[in-house]
């Protein structure tokens, strides 16, 4: 099943070495471990701090669940389809492998430099991670029809693009977006829509029969959306402010899903035309809620409100699924494998508007002190809490504008004939691209061979 | 597969949107964040307190160890039936995100209010988890029989009677219950198995041949009892006092699992005619060392004695699965799906009593300033240690009744025939309730082909 | 397929019984709470400690990652075999339960004496899963071809021969070792690879059809790899000095495997005629970046220095696979079923010639007061840095000869044949020991009824 033109011999190779070589030339100019990981420097430093309060203990647990959504959480979510587990999980650890080292130097360019030098801890790893996750938003969308040389090239852009918009964001608007409603789902969501978009395969029908689940590969599916699901509320808080703001966003992005879970299996068997549940709500429109809290998660959203955003965000996203992706394919020519634009487009501009609206109507008397954590700017006089509101609103059209635009342009240069990419009737296949094991069991073929012998004795 | 009995279009959505909407209404009336969550009220404390005192730092990874208990634990747990895996998680998922927002106003209704609101942060997050546990314990005993109408309707009386038996054991008796020996386990297995007594059904007989497992769905189910055993030891500590409470809990659940799971080994080959050892000891009984050091593992019950604890545990459980459960079946005409009268049932009232005997024989000498923390109203010297113990025994025999009793009544309610429950002989299929893709590959229906056009050419 | 010498029916019960009686008993007689885990001790300290400043909070999380690896990380890593997950799930089980207990007492015995008794809290807890993971490695090695029995045995002796060999190095030698390079992968590999040796099989052959993955199994497998690779930054930090060391070994240890996973993916291509990629080197290889920052990872390694490691070390294990083992195979006859050569032995050797390398040429100007910690007979100006490198290079050494010399004792004990090992022709089965289930569905039977009707019909 293998000819030249996607064989990855070479490719594949160079690539990999290329990029690391590099990666690795670049860390060795630029990157330095900051005062929490320097042996010299954090012990200068604890002549008037404890070990305990060393960032590494408020934030690695969190970390380290964000690892886990990064890596089984949307590897194995996208191993729904039948035949495309191995590329599924696979892919996604290549490309988040690669990810990750590439947004430190990136995110550390923009907003880690300290006399020339990028300084790294525990958080920079944890931005790193969320800018992965952007770029593997984007990989559902292409899932099934890109080779991995066309992933590691389409990261490589993302990746710069997510940084740029995460710095006019964060950096220079003052927007809030901790958990990212804006910066990686909205960006990942739209970036890998409109790469796929320019990737349209007119004659994809010819791997229809494999775009499709089966019953255990849905199963593998679901462990990716329950750790997803249990995971978000410590990436929501992963970089908040230590205290309060931690504790407070974990909490409003629990009750933000459990409601969600609940609005998605009601509109799920509402939609049904007999009222069966369907695995593809349940394994993404659940995780909408966490989507959607990503931006007002660590504000006072206050538990009723999470629950309120968590319903909407459900019930828009099986909407989606049901109503508007068909069109968007048939009519727009998007053709979104794992439906992203539901899971973390549309949840993402909720999240955002939220956000906005949370934002706009923060005061002093609910916020106390704990205002300068969360809008340091109104909490300093510089600003109104409505203008905050306006931050947050412009930053979700900057988002959009360059999610659009950079889509554009790197999925044309991502159309070039050079990578690999599959024809039109191998997509969503592993074996075009992995060592695929003999079928299960022999059971089939000892059975065709005792079939024959019946049918050679009849026939003699 | 699917008649007008058990379409879900319309009841499946109604209660669950119903439920979602009254639970935001009762959480935007009732509930409020507690000095630990709310930006103003933590930032008022922290002019006297530091943000590593915030409990979130103290709880948030035994909180995500629990809440990956509840949710894969539980979830996969259950997937050991060969049609049945969507099902098993997937409801585990609906009816665990019912039940946690749920469990969080009835458990804040009895012990969490402050000045008419309910005050909430992780603590009463890792609490709502518990509650949630009774009733996924409760499902195993129903598993494969029930619909997800009649689930969630299980769920909202059980999360009421759960909040009341645990206020009556920690509130009103004073009894001590950390890992929830008997407010989770004896009460959930108990009112489980009385809710399926009631529901018996006398021709389940007919759905015996997808009661059982295949290959991959028992290493799917391995997947939730590792999980289990793993993160047992932050069950049992995670809302025990700080400091060496904690920590000791979790060393002597580690403990008493490990010497469960050499028991269970161990009977499982025993009492196997063939010396072969049977998955679902290994999947259930290997756990209920971490069940019966629930009550105890806070107290100063030793390595030593945790090992006893969890050698006794998983040798009832075996025996439990292997003899007591056809009885259970025959006799008392109790369908036990997942034998949770092994792993929860009997090891729970093991924990009950090891609890009560532990806390009798608790001494000064042996606790110092550390009885304040186990046993408040010994140390202050309001009681003696032994009637601590009698405390205890009274908490199993309240939690007992109020099970069996409140199972009974839950269980006519629902008997009606208003929730869509599948027919006895199409039970333990996810058909009936969800879209189920087409057979694993298309092997067997290509060789059909083969064959028919084998046969054809015989024929002519 | 079972028959009476490999029927565990006495066997199991017994070994695994009189095992954990003896455990008990020891655990009474030897066991107590260290200071934290103490309920009278810890209240005594905190008159002047906090409970913040309790070891629990500072580790647990860590320890929790690496009992993740230590039972699905290994257990499924190794389900890759189409017949034999029950066993690689269910084994692994079985043999880290005993090692961890076992494990308590003999490190215990070697560096956790006080006046006569263990002392044990989260610290020795962590050490009892590392020491599990070196025999889980050593399973690794012999997999398919072994009893429970003769694991159980196999783990018995080397957990004596690990806290020996870890006597030597950490506290003889002052080695620096906190990821175990030395004493859990290149011990745990060269031990097993030697006992595989002994018990070669010649007619292996007959068994080999099981020898190999089916696609589903692939799958199961990639959950350990991934879950293995998330949390090897924990694994590296569990036990390293608290504050900049763990924060400093956990990132060193996530570049290092970044790198890795690059250097894989690109030899795994590379190395294949047709440029497809093989499941076997990214189950395995790309986990060595974290095999090989073992005893660097506390270092002042710099995320530079840990790419490079890591990327010598994915080189160096997708060639072994790819050229090494069929050597070792052939003419060594070591019969390494998972290849732990190429994942644990030589990137083990390689982490530990980096530790010496790295050890040595450290400064006071680049450590600071971060010495103590790191190397504190340098800090002490007991010794030079030179030496302490010297120190490492020995200890290796030391681990292989340790290693090498036991696995030649404890395989000859392994020969004999009154384990009930099974026979050439049943290896990597499942069915021998445990109860398996049925053929997945019945489609293939049901097919067969059909088709005999069929033949039946054409022949009347």
């Amino acid at each position: 099943m293998t000819d030249a033109a996607t064989n990855m011999r070479l490719k594949l190779p160079a690539i990999c070495i290329i990029l690391e070589v590099i990666l690795i030339i670049l860390f060795g100019a630029l990157v330095q471990y900051d005062d929490e990981t320097d042996a010299r420097k954090w012990h200068e430093l604890t002549k008037n701090h404890s070990d305990y309060e060393n960032d590494f203990y408020y934030r690695y647990p969190s970390f380290q669940d964000v690892h886990v959504m990064i890596f089984i959480g949307f590897g194995f979510l996208m191993t729904f389809l039948q035949r495309y587990g191995f590329s599924s999980v696979g892919f996604n650890f290549l490309i988040a492998a690669f990810a990750l080292q590439w947004a430190t130097l990136m995110q550390g360019f923009f907003h880690g430099m300290h006399g020339g030098k990028i300084h790294i801890g525990v958080e920079s790893m944890i931005n790193a991670d969320f800018c992965t996750g952007a770029v593997l938003i984007s990989f559902g969308a292409v899932l099934g029809k890109t080779s991995p040389v066309q992933l590691l090239v389409m990261a490589l852009f993302e990746v710069v693009l997510f940084a740029v918009n995460e710095f006019i964001l964060l950096s220079a608007l003052g927007a809030r977006d901790a958990g990212g409603s804006m910066t990686i789902h909205t960006f990942g969501a739209y970036f890998g829509l409109t790469v796929t978009r320019v990737l349209y395969r007119p004659n994809l029908s010819k791997s229809k029969h494999r775009n499709s689940s089966v019953y255990h590969s849905d199963l593998f599916a679901m462990i990716g959306t329950i750790y997803l699901w249990m995971f978000w509320p410590s990436f929501n808080s992963a970089i908040t402010a230590h205290g309060d703001d931690q504790h407070r966003t974990a909490m409003n992005t629990y009750y933000s899903l459990a409601a969600c879970t609940l609005a998605t299996y009601g509109l799920s068997a509402l939609t049904a035309h007999d009222g069966k549940l369907d695995m593809v709500h349940i394994q993404n429109a659940a995780l909408a809620g966490g989507v959607a809290a990503g931006t007002a998660g660590e504000m006072m959203l206050t538990p009723f409100g999470s629950m309120i955003v968590g319903f909407l965000a459900g019930t828009v996203s099986v909407l989606g699924f049901k109503y508007l992706s068909p069109i968007l394919e048939e009519k727009l020519k998007v053709q979104d494998t794992c439906g992203v634009h539901n899971l973390h487009g549309m949840p993402g501009v909720l999240g955002a508007i939220v956000g906005a609206v949370t934002a706009a109507v923060a005061t002093k008397d609910v916020y106390g002190d704990g205002m300068a954590d969360v809008f340091p700017d109104v909490a300093s006089g510089d600003i109104e809490a409505s203008f905050q509101g306006v931050r947050q609103a412009i930053s979700l059209a900057v988002t959009l504008g360059i999610a659009l635009l950079g889509g554009l342009i790197v999925g044309f240069i991502l159309k070039l004939p050079i990578y690999g990419a599959p024809p039109d009737n191998i997509c969503f296949e592993d074996n075009i691209y992995w060592e695929v094991p003999e079928e299960e069991e022999s059971h089939e073929s000892q059975l065709t061979a005792v079939m024959t012998e019946e049918a050679e004795k009849l026939n003699s």
